[in-house]
């Protein structure tokens, strides 16, 4: 086992530094948080470099991991430990993990684009639903937040390990192969006049939801196929977006499992 | 135009402990932070009894609010006014406001409730979106947060000031007035077999979701007429309970803009 008790110990400032993203792009490394998410990550097959447990719990954690684990597991002092973490409550344990590479060569028929999504809790909540309703790949436009964002991973309860992400570039490449396969792409808005329940969502499908305040980009706007609204009838003035995507998916969700159109 | 200075002031005092719930409760008053909600609380007829404005935007905000309320307005300087915020950025502006009294005789027919849900966040995003989806009003067991937590009210986007909150006894006394008038109480759980979408939620039905961890409690269970699960093709183990609420909410939505049953 190795204890770390030093701030200048390089290794520990190596891995405070993956807590700003230029360096976790850079290293292609990124900092998970809490018991729950290290052991559903290992479970994952995740590749976990380092572990790191506070000392103080370092008695009723270590019996956690097993031997092929413990030869990268490091206790930190409680200082240094509470440096690296993000949360109030980490309870003692942190893992550094190599970036995931889920992206799979087969398509599927149902994939979600998060157009510039800027809050990191809306992004992992989104995530976490999108896998629940069983799609193929979640599409990050540029100018999105970064998924390794410890809020983001928090919110995902672990849904980050298992769904694959595509990041799309300037020219929108990746969604324009999946339109000439055959996909539509659906995106929301609060103008257009169609219900998202009056549109068929079944088959190749691209749902699309986008920025806090300003919704899709006019650029995918353009590239859109049919254009839905979620209506409200209590006046409110918006959804939040990741209520907004959760509402669209499980419509497709449930439009796949009834027999026909209902409209 | 009054000046606090000093952390001894009275007023000043009793602001700051209105942070606490128990201090809300005893006084009716809670605090609301932010140009847009104090903005969203005037507009909305909410009795404000004081504006409290950080010294550094005086010259910036003073003019956004009418002479009426300039009689109410007081300047702090910008340590106490921090210390009176909850967000790192609270935009110069915080209300003291009388708490909402918006239950309404008149029953509807389309409510939720929010049994034990502990995230403010996730108890702010439900009334926001029940708002939207036009429940006519929301019923909140024992033991649910506190709405008048910051994080809630600032989480509703200005919802809490229109949608009728009610506190719900340990008897459940208004949930059995509303089954005793025809009401359908429909709560959700992983277990249960029948998909939401198979259920028909029309007309009077009182919808609801449980806490984060445990879902709804056994004595609501009991009383349930009918339960639904949220299917979940991709194999996640979970919904937050802000989005399972939101999926069901909307379905009603649906069924009630659709001329008959699909299933």
């Amino acid at each position: 086992m190795i204890y770390i008790e030093s701030k200048d110990n390089n290794l520990f400032k190596y891995v405070k530094k993956l807590k700003e993203r230029r360096f976790r792009d850079k290293e292609g490394l990124f900092i998970l948080e809490g018991l729950r998410l290290v052991k559903e990550a290992i479970k994952a097959n995740m590749e976990i470099k380092n572990i790191f447990i506070s000392k103080s719990y370092e008695d009723k954690l270590v019996s956690e991991f097993n031997s092929t684990l413990l030869d990268n597991t490091i206790i930190l002092n409680d200082n240094l430990f509470s440096q690296l973490a993000s949360t109030e409550n980490p309870q003692g344990v942190i893992a550094v993990v190599n970036k995931i590479n889920n992206n799979k060569d087969e398509i599927g028929d149902f994939y979600l684009i998060c157009d510039k999504v800027q809050d990191p809790g809306n992004l992992g909540t989104i995530i976490r639903t999108a896998h629940a309703a069983g799609v193929n790949g979640i599409i990050l436009t540029k100018g999105t937040v970064d998924i390794y964002n410890d809020k983001t991973i928090r919110s995902t309860m672990g849904s980050i390990f298992y769904i694959p992400i595509i990041y799309e570039d300037n020219d929108f490449t990746f969604i324009k192969k999946l339109k000439s396969e055959g996909f539509s792409l659906i995106t929301t808005s609060l103008q257009e006049s169609k219900n998202f329940f009056e549109e068929n969502l079944r088959g190749k499908v691209i749902l699309a939801v986008g920025n806090e305040g300003n919704g899709i980009s006019d650029e995918l706007f353009d590239l859109a196929d049919k254009k839905v609204k979620i209506p409200m009838p209590g006046d409110a003035e918006s959804l939040n977006v990741a209520i907004a995507a959760s509402i669209i998916l499980f419509e497709k969700v449930r439009q796949g499992s009834c027999g026909e159109m209902n409209n």
